[in-house]
């Protein structure tokens, strides 16, 4: 493990390094990591600028080649990749196998979706020069890639949320190079994910400045990156006050550039009455599977049960209790995680009005504990804390009077990546009448599943209201997650050896294209 | 003119008033306006909220209907209308009656939109109950409004751009109410504007917190909109200072919001070699008419010409100096806006190394005189106030001592909604060349027209990177203009009856939709 970071092509060292540490014990691992200055992230920037016009107009079969060769080779690396991230990130070998496929898959659906051309919005207007009282000259529309883009590497998703993860493959899709500011909990993956992108930057012939990875344990690091005035857009997944804090560097700068961060959510769980009246063993069970899966750290984890009070409810909770208590405990990804779970749990534990209902196997320090907990909704409501995301395998069942204070903690909650109804058909009066609040808090709404899990495809929303994420308008999985990084511009009365191949009369992109009279 | 605001159906009087002045004179116009509190503010944004689901939830045949009907209103009581804009603003009839025509096209442009249905974004993906390692659950996408809509007039465009403007238009046809924030400079506008909204939700029945209106000559009263929060966007077309005024006030919410502003451009034209060898005088004409075509006052006035010097720049500089001379002094919209643009000219006339070309005929007070300047790129480049927009029939042409300064010249410019080149056949290899760099810096670029004169349809993009708008991802003007108003959401697992009918079965809206396997 060279342990360099880099600036296009070339590898840079650092005097000063850093160490990557074992999640599950905090020993030092192999490799020592060069920290990134900030003259070499202006430089990564300079580089990127440079790349940025010729690699937005090459033709999408080449960029989708590119992003294909980026999946083989991370493919063939995979060994390496996941026992590097296993230490690093203390996810278990099946996890990270299965994210290694999950980010390969997203790249070469970004390489269909780049293919189908879809995402160019080509779209004509001929001229009307006969009409009155004025003639219409020739309009083309097409979409173009914003600029080059900063991505944040994910402690959580060390693959598919990092270096080489969704944001990555998005903006590379829409023509944009990237510059990786990798997570300093996992260094070495990282590393190894940027030398895949390098390596088929390198197998097209691409521009070097396509792409560059920094590395350091500092924020001023990712600071000085989002203030570079050649940073287009910014792509973020992390914490809460990580997400802002980029966020009010973005609208500081001179030109502000949009931030794409996706930040926080307790993803609400709805037990509808019928539902859990015929079914509420198995809801517990499946619950209990989808709150401890990965040591509770997905964005998408079901940290708040809603349901009605009553025996169900409390059959429910009981078993809940139950399959928790035998739940193991599970690495956390790093220390600095693993603690801040500890010292959320604790407050849960402490505050007044709340049950702690049963915990999982106890284990290290470096562990995450699962936990369940009971509050009413009155309490709840009165205090907002509790609706705060604490990350890990920890949940918080919220007994509501009736359907009417379900709505009203419903109301009450921040925006949400997802909100889940478990019904019966009988529910579905209820469940239409709660949709439109549903619709208004959540960018996913799943019935009778769990929302861990998130599906790479055409449909996906990973998105919501704030502070699920910065821009309800966008997600950050699934195909329309490119549209984040185009923008739009219009052509008008250009001849058509000027016009660029995507509005060309004879459409040598052969790209979708909308036609108007 | 009854002088009062509107709270949904509720026409709303206070104690105190103010008065709108005629741009011509500044004489006190018949009617005293009410001014909203903010208590009025809240009500009417508690009014919009109530609204919001019901109005999101119409069928596109009902919201298209509803914004045709606006339209009919509009024209109907177009001669009243027009009369009044004319007082405000001080903007000739020809040109209102124009833009009053461009008001209702916007609507039934839209209106066309919602009925096509694309905006829906209507995809869905069926279960795969048999993929290997892990099923797929049936997942449907379709994009809802966003939330309501604050839209604050523009004084330049008291009709096309003011309450029932083009962010109203787009906005309404999202499904999202509006509550418009009408230009202190032409508030007895405004309220005709308001009465067409007003009476098109009652004659469709539609929920009254659909549209308010409210009036105010304090800044305050727009910033307690913004701040309120039921509102999840705003449209906003004005000065460079209000936009960024009102992005910071969105972007302090404890839920910040989208803002989009199209605030500040200055329009660069160029005039290539060969094109201003062989059509110079021409090129002279056109550009004195589109320069000072409704007194200068466009967002897209060419306010920035760029051509390396020689003798055909000399000759195009002098036959727009002698065009220029006989343009006539035209009221300006109103006194602020006048003596604002005097003071522009006056630093214009005062700065080292810029060259008072002409002049147009001098007017009174509220009347805007034409004028040009020239400077050479090395005094534009060194002194970035040169840059700035100076709102009025104003324009500086920079002399380039070749085809290197004047590229040097286009990359120092901020953000732009427009560029422009005018060029031969053999001018093509140079347009070729600065393409790229166009693309980055405007939103719609022209050949061989003038940007004055922006066409309402299918590929506009009135839009383009900071300081032009505060999104370079949208345009305000043209069908795209609805996506701003917009968010995905996913339906995992739904049961047919619970989806929304854009996402059933059996298509009952019958809206287009993609399938994927």
């Amino acid at each position: 493990m060279h342990g360099q970071f880099r600036i296009g092509a070339k590898l840079v060292s650092s005097q000063e390094t850093f160490v990557a540490r074992a999640a599950a014990d905090g020993s030092d691992l192999p490799g020592a990591f060069s920290i990134s200055s900030a003259a070499d992230v202006a430089e990564a920037c300079a580089l990127a600028d440079l790349a940025f016009d010729p690699f937005r107009e090459t033709a999408p079969a080449l960029r989708a080649a590119f992003l294909d060769r980026i999946a083989e080779r991370l493919a063939a690396n995979g060994a390496e990749i996941i026992a590097r991230a296993m230490a690093e990130s203390g996810l278990p070998q099946p996890r990270l196998t299965g994210e290694l496929g999950r980010t390969c898959g997203q790249l070469r659906l970004f390489a269909t979706v780049v293919r189908e051309g879809d995402w160019a919005g080509a779209t004509l207007e001929p001229a009307l020069p006969a009409r009155q009282p004025l003639p219409r000259p020739d309009l083309r529309l097409r979409r173009i890639a914003i600029g080059p883009v900063a991505v944040f590497g994910a402690s959580n998703f060390p693959l598919a949320f990092s270096v080489a993860g969704g944001d990555t493959a998005a903006a590379l899709a829409a023509g944009c190079p990237v510059i990786a500011r990798a997570h300093p909990a996992h260094p070495g993956t990282s590393l190894l994910a940027a030398e895949a992108i390098a390596g088929a930057v390198a197998d097209l012939g691409l521009p070097e400045g396509v792409f560059s990875l920094i590395q350091g344990p500092d924020h001023a690091l990712g600071a000085a990156l989002v203030a570079d005035p050649r940073m287009a857009a910014v792509g973020f997944t992390g914490s809460r006050s990580g997400g802002l804090a980029l966020m009010a560097i973005a609208a500081a700068r001179p030109v502000p550039i949009p931030v794409f961060a996706e930040m926080s959510s307790i993803n609400p769980v709805i037990l509808m009455p019928h539902r859990l009246a015929e079914a509420g063993i198995a809801l517990a069970q499946g619950f209990v599977g989808s709150l401890s899966m990965g040591a509770g750290q997905f964005c998408t984890n079901p940290g708040l049960v809603l349901a009605v009070d009553g025996p169900d409810l409390a059959a429910f909770v009981a078993e809940a209790g139950t399959a928790l208590a035998s739940v193991p405990a599970q690495t956390m990804l790093h220390g600095g995680i693993a603690a801040a779970y500890r010292s959320g749990l604790a407050r849960l534990d402490n505050a007044a009005g709340v049950d702690t209902l049963a915990r999982g196997v106890a284990g290290s320090d470096a562990c995450g504990q699962a936990a369940l907990h009971v509050v009413s909704a009155r309490t709840f409501l009165a205090n907002p804390a509790l609706a705060h995301e604490n990350f890990g395998p920890s949940s918080l069942v919220v007994r509501c009077a009736d359907a009417a204070e379900l709505h009203t903690v419903l109301a009450a909650l921040e925006g949400q990546l997802t909100a889940t109804l478990h019904l019966a058909d009988k529910d579905l009066p209820l469940a239409a009448e709660l949709l439109p609040l549903l619709e208004r808090k959540a960018g996913r709404i799943l019935v009778n599943g769990w929302p861990t899990g998130v599906e790479v495809c055409r449909t996906m929303v990973h998105g919501g209201p704030f502070p699920a994420t910065s821009d309800a308008r966008t997600t950050s999985v699934g195909a329309l997650a490119i549209d984040r990084f185009l923008r739009p511009v219009c052509y008008q009365a250009f001849p058509d050896a000027l016009l660029p191949a995507a509005l060309q009369d004879s459409n040598p992109l052969n790209l979708p294209r909308r036609q108007f009279t």
